[in-house]
């Protein structure tokens, strides 16, 4: 019996649905896995042998690739994981073999804002603790990994001041590298929201004076965000996996040359902390459909894709296939398009946008909502001006998705505030602009609920994809990104710091730069790079103000905007109501 | 078929062995639990469900109860855990149900000098890779909830500094708790050893000013010496882990007073971040015994045993329960006897001094080795002068086992270098100070070589015991601490800084003072608190140079000497001969 969302909790409504869970034993048998290929995590959770399917199935046809974007979300979110979940549910009550993959959610939301990123009301995966507080350990490894790599570099830098050349090669046969403390590439990073390790300084002396480390500036960023995590997405098995974790850009050395993680002898470790990480993981839709869960979240700080490899054997097990790329279309979807795409070799057959009358009016000047607080009354009553105003970001969107050649389906994720009139005007903008639109309600009503969307994104898939890029990887990176923030975030043009230029200048003059791709790092609250700005923003350009280089996972990463890679923990944070009842085992307070 | 350890290296054994590897279905089936008591993480390793087996097995008798300790160890270790191992495949040969229960590996000193720590040649436990890396995520669970509770701390004190009683207040209904950023009590962790974080000043102004953080000094320990560490150690269940999770003093606010992951808000999540980790893991000898880890290493830092729970259950489904206490009885052993036991409330039957002929020459006076370089030849040569004279260090500990009222039993570890007239002489003066003595090649030969380690521990475990503590808990603790340096160390006395000494005083205010144990940091790498000095060092006295309080696990942790609570990272790391074959996914290099 599943419980209603209208009166529960959603980890109330995952407590009454785990009472009914199947064990992984028998979702992998759904999903049509043998024996020796789910590696089990407990009785309900597991990973998949990715190679091992692989090596019996390459020759099998794919399923159907359906991405799933949204639009320009509020803080509140708009329920992309809530309809992946919803849409998979819905695709099986239409008798559709089908599997969904998401990203791992980081403990950074978790503790701070968001709480749940298992979707929401009856289009959840479970078990929800577990998903949500660390998992099978795959962010914890990339953690480690890359922590790896800094304790490398800064003991390094200690010996090389310590020591003399000589002394160097007999206590290690190790070469000067020469690291140039003011050219350090690389922080440290840690799975939650903190910004008082934004900016540290390292390194200071204590009561072992000279084996106390290197004194330098550094920082932290949050571990989804890391390079570790975008080679974890983006790679097709584990000699790719090894080969990048070698590239890793750490530092310069003091001609300006990259000091990488092979130089640092520290890559082969690093792919030794990755083994069990880069095996997908696998639960369960409160349906029992299967659900793979792998890499992270934060398409606005990182590529933000669930992984290459959960895809690869996801489209070779089902008939439908549903992966979920963050944040909106101008984040998530740009780099599902441009980037993940370019290094699976795969295509999309349909794109899903994920809309709601909330973030609708929000674009069309209702006050914004704040997390943690009461939504102003504009949102629980009818307002089609508000909804008919903010459609032109939703429009925006439709037709980025076209852009790529891949048939867009507009879901409306319904909520019980929302009024006929509303929906109806959506429906009319978004049909004139030659998208599908679905009224999904399998929030309140689960897969039963999401009939009308499965409906339509099996219609959609019927349709013949021209799947194109953006651009050409030979384009200069300066043009690629004035290409972007053009066609896709609408800006008039890009605006460089000294800083960005420099740095621009010296990547377009490595060989490999046509081989790198373009990741950028932009709020994911405005089509432009100012979270207040709504609906779609006229008359401004994009402000670069850094670029970072990721050498293993190969990309270019222009930072706009004030944006952080470590986002902060606010006045409220939801770890003050997360709590463990000793008796039955349960933690309640994640949603 | 097992490979010859005096010709391959630990990994290349692990590898054999796995090849005939039992699923851990298996290994828990022998175990007698149940099939729903057993957690599996993937074919080879588990948790075990440690609530329904003391549920289940309550009343049964416990069985006999062995720990494992060491005479004052060389950096090299002297095999502590590979005699564990040894000895319950030993037990086994014999037709003993027994098992083994060691600590999880840090991530330390496995990629910074010590490699594997799953014992060695043919007395290890498997899968060895799984074990070193990572294994099921405890130790990452122990830094995430330790860290949640810094994260809690500085942006509450950001939060604090940017708005008024007022807005602090209306924004989250939290009163002001005063941190006073002068008294911070608790650091971050991370499981590397990394000297570069010792000493950090954080909440540097970035671009985002006032939201980057509160400026302060801060420090990284290494994670397995966090007090959520401790706490999974000694707590005999979820509720007992609840309570002391609360009670962690984070800081001191403005007027002194203890500021608590309570007052925080934070306990409750970071009690969920552990939910997984509770529970014991379990893995096997390469002869297919049960294996228990959990909890972390570093007595000499930490409390550094194998956990209460997994001693707990071990003891109900074994004949004998083997566990494992850190470094020499000086330090491993006196917490087992005086803190460990305390919680448990369990009684030890006997307890093994490792000791080998190359750690007696050491402490003889012959050259020290040193990690990562060729050993003096006075290792590779006969030398009885050196091995009597360096007898006194184990003749200490076999006195200090004594005073516990334990029959100690000396495991000569032996080595191929080893001579008869060396061993000779080790048995002559142990057995002249009435302790029992087996010379054991369990790493040459596994089980077959520990049968007369086994035959002594199995006649000193049916004699009765005394078990008595050190002190009662009604005394103050400079008396504890003045007791444990005179009648364990050897000491002449202590000194204590100023700054231990003020802090002691208050803490004997505290209500709760005869409540708490005494948790002692010092040095392993000889009795006294200076490193250098080997044997039995005379003359000397113990100086406390600070002392921290563990409000949450319940110690006083007076800190000796220039110990730090994060080892550093030298000149020759291991991680550099850490590697992943892509072709077969297999670890070289851990060893």
């Amino acid at each position: 019996m599943m419980l209603d969302p209208k009166k529960h909790a959603d980890w109330e409504i995952a407590w009454e649905a785990e009472k009914n869970m199947k064990t992984i034993h028998h979702i992998a048998e759904v999903l049509g896995l043998e024996k020796n290929e789910l590696l089990p995590y407990g009785h309900y959770m597991g990973k998949v042998d990715f190679r091992a399917v692989l090596d019996r199935l390459g020759d099998r046809p794919n399923g159907k690739y359906v991405d799933v974007t949204a639009i320009t979300p509020t803080p509140l979110g708009e329920g992309k994981s809530t309809t992946t979940i919803g849409l998979v549910q819905g695709l099986g009550r239409r008798g559709k073999r089908s599997s969904a993959a998401i990203r791992q959610p980081s403990g950074g939301p978790t503790m701070g804002v968001k709480g749940s990123a298992a979707g929401g009301g009856l289009s959840q995966c479970i078990p929800l603790t577990q998903y949500s507080l660390g998992f099978t350990g795959d962010i914890n490894a990339v953690m480690n990994a890359h922590n790896l790599a800094m304790v490398a570099l800064t003991s390094r830098m200690q010996h090389e001041r310590n020591y003399n050349d000589e002394k160097l090669l007999s206590l290690s046969k190790m070469p000067r590298l020469n690291i140039d403390p003011a050219n350090v590439n690389m922080g440290w990073v840690i799975d939650f929201c903190c910004q008082a390790l934004r900016n540290v300084i390292i390194g200071i002396d204590g009561i072992n004076g000279k084996s106390d480390g290197f004194m330098m500036r550094s920082r932290f960023d949050i571990a989804v965000s890391s390079e570790v995590m975008a080679i974890l997405a983006i790679v097709k098995d584990l000699a790719d996996m090894r080969r990048r974790m070698g590239k890793i850009i750490v530092a310069y050395d003091r001609d300006g040359k990259p000091v990488t993680t092979a130089d640092l002898e520290v890559d082969g470790a690093m792919t030794a902390w990755m083994m069990e990480a880069i095996n997908p993981n696998i639960i369960q839709t409160i349906e029992g459909q299967p659900v793979f869960v792998h890499a992270g979240p934060f398409a606005n700080i990182a590529i933000g894709q669930s992984s290459v490899i959960a895809d690869r054997i996801g489209l070779k097990l089902s008939e439908y296939h549903v992966t979920e790329s963050g944040f909106g279309a101008d984040i998530g979807y740009e780099k599902f398009w441009n980037l993940k795409c370019h290094y699976s070799g795969l295509t999309p057959d349909a794109a899903v946008i994920v809309t709601t009358v909330r973030a609708l009016k929000s674009h069309g000047g209702a006050p914004l909502p704040v997390p943690g607080r009461p939504l102003p009354s504009e949102y629980s009553k009818e307002h089609v001006g508000f909804v008919e105003k903010g459609c032109c970001n939703l429009l925006h969107h439709i037709r980025t998705v076209k852009k790529s050649g891949v048939s867009p389906v507009v879901c409306i994720n319904a909520f019980v505030t929302d009024t006929k009139a509303e929906i109806v005007k959506i429906r009319e903008l978004c049909e004139a602009e030659g998208a599908r639109v679905a009224l999904s309600t399998h929030w309140e009503h689960g897969g039963e609920g999401a009939l009308e969307l499965a409906e339509a994104v099996v219609d959609a898939c019927a349709e013949k994809t021209k799947f194109v890029p953006l651009y050409d990887w030979e384009m200069p990176f300066k043009e690629r990104i004035e290409l972007v923030a053009r066609e896709i975030y609408g800006a008039n043009g890009v605006d460089f710091s000294a800083e960005a230029e420099k740095k621009l200048t010296s990547i377009q003059k490595r060989d490999d730069a046509m081989k790198l791709g373009l990741c950028m790092v932009k709020t994911h609250l405005s089509l432009s790079d100012d979270p207040s700005r709504k609906g779609v923003p006229e008359d401004w350009r994009l402000h670069v103000r850094d670029v970072l280089i990721y050498g293993g996972a190969g990309f270019v990463v222009p930072v706009a905007g004030s944006i952080s890679l470590m986002p902060g923990t606010g006045s409220n944070p939801s770890f003050r109501r997360v709590d463990v009842d000793t008796e039955t085992g349960r933690v309640s307070g994640i949603f």
